[in-house]
Order: C-alpha cells, then structure tokens, then sequence
C-alpha cells in the first residue's frame, strides 16, 4: 500500500501513515495528543479535528452537528486519509505538540524476514526431507533383482547416496506404488544428522511428485499452538494458523499444568488436549494451503521444556521440583503418527532439543532461526512471553537464564491485564495539561483491557509526564478526577465505564505498575547478571533479538524508558516474531541446523538466577523507572529531564493563561 | 539312560538300545526281520518272540496262549527290556538274517548342537541385546543434569558407550524408574550392526537386573511355527513349541498362501493368522519358562520369503509372477509390537534377509546358524520341507537354489503320505522270501500312513530286495498276494485294513514311487547343477549339512540307496534340525551374524534352475534308483548288488526246501 503524509495543524507535524490509515492512529503515531478515551471506537466524541484539505472517508457521527461537518469537523478516530491532507487540531484541545512531541514516529524493531535467497547462497538450503524423481529399470528374465535392492542400487549409482535403510511402511508401499508408472518413481529420503548416520527412505510415490515436498513447522506455546506449511521446494510459508492450547483449561502457566500433570491421568489428558490443538492447527493449513497430506513427510516442533514433555507424554514433575532436572534434553526422530499428529504413517516428527528445565526448546529454536548462532556480534536474545528467556552471546559462547519475570507482558497480575487482543488498550498518550488520555485500541473498538505493549506505553508516558515518580507512585499533587485513591490504592482512570465493553472503569493503580515493575526488573537483572557472569558490559552489547508475542508492537523507546530493555540504539534491535516458529521452519529448510543444534544446545550454558549471587543485587537495582544507576541509561534520563521540564513549562504557562 | 545289550538268536545278532526299548525296534535296529504290520499295536500278533534270559516288561495278549507265555514267548512289540537280554526268533519267521543284516545299525546324522562354549572361547558371545547395570549419581543443587544426559554421559565415561541413542518409551520410563531405588538402574542396550551404527538405549528397568536377558527366536515356518525362548546369559533354550501355521487353513504351500494374499483382504487375513500364530507359540514358550514378559528384548525371525513378506505385510504377488522378484530381501529392524506381536513395546524384531523369491531367510538362517558361513569345508547345505533348497559352497562362495521337488517329503502326491505324526510308517523291513513286511510306527500304534523317511526307507528296501527295478516297477513275477494290480496300477499292501486305524488296506504304489523318484531326482538335479556351474565334483563335498523336519531321522545310507543324497561317508553328514531355528537364535547369542549376515546375502549366488541349462539333463539323469550313471553311486551299487545276490541265494534254498 502506498504512503501519504498527513499534516497536523497549528503545530504543523508531518507524519507518512499507509493509505486507509485513520487519522487519531497517524496522530499517536506523528506524537501529537488528541483526547480519545474509546479507543477509536466513535462513541466518545472527544477526537474531534478539522480536515483543511485531502481526501478522507469519514463515518457520519452524532456527536458533530451538520454545521461542524460542514466546516471539515470530524472523528479522528473514524476517519480515513486517502490523499495527503492537512488536519488541524482544535483549539480547545490543542497543547504544544511541538515541543512534546516525539522525535521520530514510534520506533518498533526491525522484523527479520527468513532470507531464503542468502540461505540458498550458503549452501544451506538443503532440506530435512528432499524428493528424488527415479527412472528405474523395470526387472525381466535376466534381471530379477528385489524391488528394493533395485531402488537402493539405482540411488547409489546415479545419485551417490550411501548407507540407506527403507523404513518397513515403505517396503509395504514398493510392489503396488513401482508398478503403477512401470517403475518410475519418487522417493523421499530424510537425511541424518551425522553425515556418518543412515539416510532413511521414508516415503515412495508413483510418478514424479518432486514439486510437491512439504513439512510443518510448529510452536509449541504455552498460551497458543502456531503451525505453519512450509513448502520445501520454494522455502515459502504457504499457510499459518495458530489456535489456543487446549491445555489452557488445566492451567494458565507451565506451574499449574505440571502440577496438573501429576494428578491421575493428568499427564494423558494434557498430552491429549495439545495433540488435539496440534491436529486443529494441521488441518486448518493443511487445507488453507491445499497440500495433499501425502505430500508432507516432516513436522519440525518448538516448545518449552515443559510442553515439550507433555507433547511427547513424558511426566514433568521433577521440572518443578528441587534442583528442577528435565527428564531429557534430546528426542530421537519420531514418527508422528506415533504422538497421535494427524498425517500419514511415514511423517517424522524432530522435536527442538531443550536445555534446562525452564530454557527450552523454544529458546534454541530462536537462537537458531534467528542465526544468533552464527553471528559474530555480541547479541542478547530476549524471549517475553507468559515467561522471559534470555541469551547472550555469538557463535563462539552463549550464557542463558529464564527469569522469573510472571505474566505482566501478558496481562497476569495487571487488574485490566488482558492478552494482546480486539479491545485491549494498545496506544496511549496523555494530555500533559489536563492529563486526559489518548487511547488506542486494538480493533478500534471500545476498551476492555490493556495488553503488554500498552502498559509499556502507559507506564512510560506516565513516567516521562511525571505523572507518575521513578518508584511508579502518582504525583497525589496532580488535580484532575482521573487520578484518585480507591480502596487505599492510587489509580489513573484510562476510561470510564461509559466508553468501554465491560461496564466499569478501567484504571492503571500502583499495584500494576509495581508488577510491571518487578517484570521488568526480573529481566533486565537477568540480562545483567549473564553479561557479568560473563565479563561483560551492557556497552558491549551489539544486537538484541526480541522475540515473543508482543516483540513486534513493543515501543522500543518506551520499553528503555521504563527499564526493560537495556538502553541501545534502536536500529540495533530485531524483531523475530516466533522464534519457535521461525526455528521450526528453518530446521525444516536446512539440514545444517539439525546438524549443528546439539552442538550449540551443548554451548548453552545455563544460569540458574535464583542460585547466581549477583543476580540478587541486580534485581533489587532494577525495581526503578527506568533503574537506580541513572548512568546506565543517559539518553532515557536526558529526555525524561527535558519532557518534563517542558510539561512543566506549559503547566506554568497554562496557569498562567487562567 | 543306560544301555543295555540284546541279543537275536539264532543268528546270534547283538545290538545295543536304551533300557526300555521295546523288542521289535530292537530288531529293527539291528537289521533283524521279524513279521509285524500292525505298526507295534500288539494287534496283529505276527511278531512272537521267544525272550530265553534277562528281564523284560510285557503286556498279556490273547494272541499268545498261557503255554506259550510260561515257555516265555512275547509279543515283541509289547516287550521292554531292562537288562541284557537273549531273544530267539521263532523258527517260523526266521530267515537267515546274518546274511541280510546291515553292517552297522541304522545310520543317522550327527546332530549338531549349539556349541556355546566354543561361541564364548571365540569371542563371539555378543548378544543383539545387552544389560548394564548403573548406580548413577543422584541431582543435587550443583549438578543439575538432565536425567537422559546423566545416563549418557555415565555410559560415555564408566562404559566407554558412544553413539547413544535413547528411545522416547524408554525417556518416558526415566523419570519414576530413576527414582525408584536413587538411581540405581540396568539399562538394556541394543547393538548396532555396523559399528558406526547407534547403540540403542531401549529400556530401563530400576535395581539390578541384569540377570534377567532373553530373547525369542522364532521360525516361521509355511506349516508350523516354531519358537524357543533365549537365555541371553546363559546361551540356553529355556522352553521351545511349535504351533501349526494358522494360514494353513488358506492354502498348504506357498504359491496357494500367495494366490489367497492376492484377493480382497486377503493379505491382511493371512498376516493376523501367522501373528495370532506367533503369539500364541509366544505365550507358551513365556508360560513354559516363566520369563517376565518386561524382561524379553528382541524376537528374531526366520521364514521363507513368502513367509516373511506376510509377517510384515508386505504383498507377495510377484513373488510367483516373472520374472520372480521379491520385494525386499533386507528389511530394517522393526518394532515387534507395531507388528501385532504380544511383547512390551520396547522389543525390537530381527527379520532374517532374503536371497530370492525362493531362497529366503530361513535358509540363510540355516546358513548362518549352522556355521557354513565360517568354514573352509565344501559343503552341501539341503533344507527339505515343504519344498527344497541347496547350498554349495563356503566362508568364501556360495551357490543357492530352490528345487521344484513338490512335498513328497512331507507326504504330499503319495496316497498314503502324511506327515510325521502318531501312526506314520517309519521304519520298515521285508523278508526277501515271503515279502511279509515288519512295520514301524511313530508311538507304536496301528498305521495311518506313511511319513517322508518311512517312504525313503521302504522305496530303498524294496530296491535293495528287488521287488522294484530301478525304475521303480514291481516284479510281476514275485508271487505274494501283497504285490497286486489295483486299476491298472502295481501295489505293495504295507498292511491290511484291520491292522489299520483306518479301515483301508495302506499301500504303496508305482504312481507314488514314480513321485518319490521326481522329487529326490529334482533335489539331487539341482545339487548337481549347481556344483556344474560352479566348476566342482560331488566328490569335492567334504560336508552335507541337512536340516528340515524329516532330517534327523532319515537314514542317511537309504537315501544314498535312492539317490536322494550323493554318495558321501555318513559321518560327513551333519544333522541341524530346525535350521531356521537354529539361525534364529544364534544371531539372537551373537551380534556378528548380524554385522555378517547381509555379506553373507550379498555374497550367495541365486540360480533360478528352470533357466539353467545343465539342469533339465540333471534331472532326466536322476530319474531313476539311485541314478542312471551308478558310477557316482558305486558304494549303493555294490551293496544292492550284492543283497540281491543274497536274497536269490536265499529264495533258491527257499524253493529247494519246500
């Protein structure tokens, strides 16, 4: 879609939004404050702005009488810019968006993209699973070789394949399937891991079938079971669909679902219920993506230590458990029809290996398909979901640690947390006068809730506002109904139960922020304690990867500003999206990960935070905005120094103008 | 049991039996005629004996007067002798024995025996399967191993193990059995074939129980299934049964089973009926030797090519179409549960490979098993059961083909033929001058019919005597109402209907010996050709190796008499029984037939003797008693010679002294 620059008047802001964008989303993006408490969903009225000259597409709104429209008065939030226009903010509402604004649009991180072109140039596309198209010679009197030594003999003749076995669903397959196109064939073989291993030929299909070579790759959530197609002739991901994990009902987190594990058969009913998910997410991209299912020979999966064992039925007790030892860090190939996947019988399934009980293989995924493993450069790879991982380290080292971070980024322990979905407060800015709030919503929908990147933004607004102070108490000084004490806790009222779904207020209170607070910390300490433990400095650090659920919505400003991420440049964070995923996908692409897995989980070393004494020290630092050693993070404190020498500017002229 | 000697008066013949051997097989053995053709029954009454000293145990009978007993007459058949014995045959039924009697008592092969001690001494004691015992070092605060990876890195340090692989039921044990008794665990491990290959972690088991090591080796037979349970310790055979093959009920031999698998359903019908075959042989052998079923780790599996493909389900139709190809001859090792097998799901099943579509897995069982591959001796290896099968060679060549020899052998194309079972004739004898024959039995019963060896005993005597040419046709002029014109074909009456159990006179005739004569001419045809082809003389043959169900009690000097074996000492001939068996348990003792075992394939030359030239003039050669060409028989030739002689002496003094 084609860019357009919308102008934002008196202030005369500049901002490029894609065509269709609306125009309070191209405001909170340009940093220009409009009130808007619904989230984008019309009924609040309060983003009323003047549309001087452009094309929009405006829905008609009772709260703008026909005169207003007749004089350019519309909804922000209900309208959309088709051409470049010129907007100007009312005067009733308009504060010195100049000199608040942010320097640059919102900076969210780099998405990686798999670089299939670069992985061929490599080398290294050279899939799990490969067809091979055979013209055998058909057997007669004076030759009556056995199918399969024909076969064999063929492939180590023509192609140079040595050591092969044919697996005995194969075997059963050869009389009918060579005889169908008079012995010509396509085979399928999967390669070892080791070079030194036997290449197994899984699969025989009459006729050439080699344009069609497919695998699933799969994550393996917590929360949600993401599969993808993935096509291994072109590398494309042909479908994707993720569905919540049917284990959801046993228990919101890896705790609750071992714990429930160990109840009678516990273990068989939340194996079942992720297979069950699993098989969902199969058939969904099996039929979006319209591949014949005897076409896919592999399933590549990513998880967690703990779903990894429950997806494999193997019991998890001793994960939660002193000194919390996995039962196992490697699983052979397995055939998946044996776990109750969905596919034909000769379908393998590789399961990413693990390496401790709480960094699994969810992580190695993301440490292999975002190519930390090869890179030179010193890289912290940081994994935010219902739990936080994080690594750091290159190609010759890495140290890792799960932190006990909680569930803050996911909406756990947050009064109005709610998961990144239609309705959750995603965008946020506040009048710095009259501290009225500009929402966003995802869904442009009324709000329900607030979703992890959100409660980054408020947060940190909050913060650079000197709404709130750096231990994330209110200033109680600040006049306006909107902050107030309930039940001995201070809240600030984001909307009021009018302009929302749930019929009551939805309020940030002190006791979110100090959550928040603990999150964060929980994970900057354990990006710390790794760099010492390692002899390192943050200075040193010269790419994060994010990864997780909300990696890709996340302010990465914000996100230093309140202490989360190290401070760094921006353009030196990445996002990839699922790492699990990703790394699923990739080790169906290319052998070499396979390969070389083992020998990074082998690499990996493990920090248990909670026995590493330093880890302590760091964590009791981190619990300020954006943290007690204001020298760690300069630019974020020269900025929320001048933010707030500015609001306070206007709050005097402000007075003033009374 | 002890031995004791008997002796036949009055031609003063001694001949040593165990106690407890009844009289007319006492006589039998020492080559002494005495009238009997009820089968041992006691119900003829022609077999009267006079016992003069030592003790005997008889039943009464009312053939024999109260006179007669206290003169201390007997029916010989009824009469166990339990010291030293002086026995007089009757003047009325003697003839001059010393002149006819055999110089040796009835020959049979040396039966060969597992020498266990001689596999140890040689370093080859090596079972598929092994057990370890482990006392693992339990986690703690600072050693917070995976459970897998300190089982690994344990074998890998105190055992010198690499190349580990564990299996996913066995990580599913590790956690409760690990801690069963504090991580003191016996692993079993299976060995790879090739030493590059992965070592196999496929069960766990808490304590110490390495003691407790079996495996099943199994022959699947066309007519009977056959399994012994292995002591992998101890080398022993604990328990051992045989079942008839419920796929008997579609079809006797291979080519009918083949004709049932090609229609609707008819595959998977005959592959649940040799499963439910297998399994019940299983639970016999696992009743009998009271084996815990959690402690048997591997079945190996010997069967006919037809037999193994439907073991596992693979279509044996083109076994009997041209050009003749089986569709694997190697198969990889298969989880004997995914089979239908009644074992734990950690048992791994063996399957012999193949040579052909009809020199299958338990030929080259008996190959390996009975050591042929490993000795520098030219030997021919002969499997007669259903069908035939040849070896010739050694450790450094081999040449191998089926014979067409149809199951004369087994009683098939004989008119009385049966298989060896109670009431089948096995031995036999005739007095030159009145051709009254003494019969033999299996359990000394009145006679059903007439097994394999009773046939090649009485088609040779017959020989021997005369009363057949060497083209198998009677002498019309011999005047005994037993030799008659039947529809217009010559029959010998072996027994009157009312000393059978089955109302009707049991003969032999020319159609069945003409039969007898085609299949011991296509086996010994095939021996010759293939010993043609490869350059050799049967005079090269330092070895015969015979296995099958009618070996080891075939008399080796009559099957030379008929030309079925060429002539050769009777001491170069060695007996293997089951080979299939045999070949089964060894690579089950010992991992080397298995690293061996597919050069062994490799290295056997297949003959498809109808495409063979030499053949057809081989077997035209051989249709005749014992050969056309009585060079190559001369001991056989000198000896009917010289027993015809007598026998005419004999009948003139006969005719003189009437």
């Amino acid at each position: 879609m084609s860019e357009i620059q919308v102008t934002f008047l008196p202030s005369n802001v500049p901002i490029r939004v894609p065509q269709g964008e609306t125009l309070l989303r191209a405001a909170m993006a340009a940093g220009v404050h409009i009130n808007a408490s619904c989230g984008g969903d019309g009924v609040c009225g309060k983003c009323r702005v003047i549309v001087e000259a452009g094309t929009v597409e405006s829905e008609p709104s009772e709260r703008i009488s026909k005169e207003d429209w007749a004089r350019g008065y519309r909804l922000a939030c209900k309208t959309q810019v088709f051409s470049d226009v010129q907007v100007r903010i009312p005067v009733e509402s308009v504060v010195d968006a100049s000199a608040l604004r942010r320097k640059a649009p919102r900076r969210t991180a780099t998405v990686q993209q798999i670089g299939f072109e670069e992985i061929k140039e490599q080398g290294l596309f050279l899939p799990a699973v490969e067809k091979l198209y055979l013209e055998l010679t058909p057997p007669d009197a004076q030759d009556h070789l056995p199918d399969v030594t024909r076969l064999v003999n063929h492939l180590r003749m023509h192609h140079n394949e040595h050591g092969l076995q044919v697996l005995l669903d194969v075997i059963r397959k050869i009389p009918t399937v060579f005889r169908e196109q008079n012995f010509k064939v396509t085979v399928t073989l999967a390669r070892p891991v080791r070079s030194s291993g036997k290449t197994l030929i899984m699969n025989v299909q009459a006729g050439d079938t080699t344009a069609q070579n497919y695998a699933v790759a799969m994550d393996i959530g917590t929360t949600t079971v993401w599969g993808q197609m993935v096509d291994l002739v072109s590398g494309k991901a042909l479908a994707e669909h993720g569905e919540f994990n049917g284990q959801i009902s046993y228990g919101e987190d890896v705790i609750t679902r071992i714990m429930f594990a160990e109840k009678p058969q516990g273990l068989e009913t939340l194996n079942r219920a992720v297979i069950a998910t699993a098989n969902k997410v199969i058939d969904q991209i099996v039929k979006e993506s319209k591949v014949a299912r005897e076409d896919i020979s592999l399933i590549t999966l990513a998880g967690n230590t703990t779903m990894t064992q429950l997806l494999v039925s193997v019991d998890p007790r001793y994960i939660r458990r002193s000194p919390y030892v996995p039962t196992a860090t490697i699983y052979p190939p397995i055939r998946a029809a044996d776990l109750g996947l969905n596919f034909e019988r000769h379908v393998t399934a590789l399961v990413y290996p693990q390496v401790s009980s709480y960094v699994g293989g969810d992580i190695v995924a993301g440490v292999m398909g975002s190519g930390m493993y090869r890179t030179e450069k010193l890289t912290l790879f940081l994994d935010i979901g219902t739990n936080a991982e994080v690594v750091v380290g290159n190609k010759d080292w890495m140290a890792c640690a799960a932190c006990s971070a909680g569930p803050a980024f996911e909406g756990g322990g947050i009064t109005f947390g709610m998961r990144a979905a239609k309705g959750a407060i995603e965008d946020f800015s506040i009048d710095p006068i009259t501290l009225e709030p500009m929402l966003m919503t995802i869904g442009n929908v009324r709000p329900k809730g607030i979703c992890g990147s959100g409660l980054i933004i408020i947060v940190a607004t909050l913060f650079e506002t000197g709404v709130i102070d750096n231990q994330g108490k209110f200033d109680r000084s600040l006049k306006t109904p909107r902050i107030r004490e309930n039940s001995n806790v201070w809240e600030y009222v984001l909307a009021y139960k009018e302009q929302t779904q749930i019929d009551r207020d939805i309020v940030i209170n002190e006791i979110d922020i100090e959550n928040l607070i603990r999150a964060k910390g929980a994970i900057y300490a354990g990006c710390m304690t790794l760099l010492a433990e390692v002899g390192m400095q943050p200075d040193n650090i010269e790419q994060i990867i994010l990864a997780g659920g909300f990696g890709s919505y996340v302010d990465l400003e914000r996100a230093m500003t309140i202490g989360l991420l190290p401070e760094v440049a921006p353009e030196k964070v990445i996002y990839v999206g699922n790492s699990s995923l990703l790394g699923a996908r990739m080790s169906a692409l290319t052998n070499s990960i396979r390969q070389e897995v083992v020998g990074v989980t082998n690499m990996m070393t493990n920090f248990e935070l909670s026995e590493t004494h330093s880890y302590m020290d760091n964590y009791i630092a981190a619990l300020f905005l954006p943290h007690t050693d204001l020298n760690r993070f300069p630019g974020v404190n020269e900025q929320v120094t001048q933010h707030r020498a500015d609001v306070a500017k206007m709050r005097g002229r402000s007075k003033e103008g009374q």
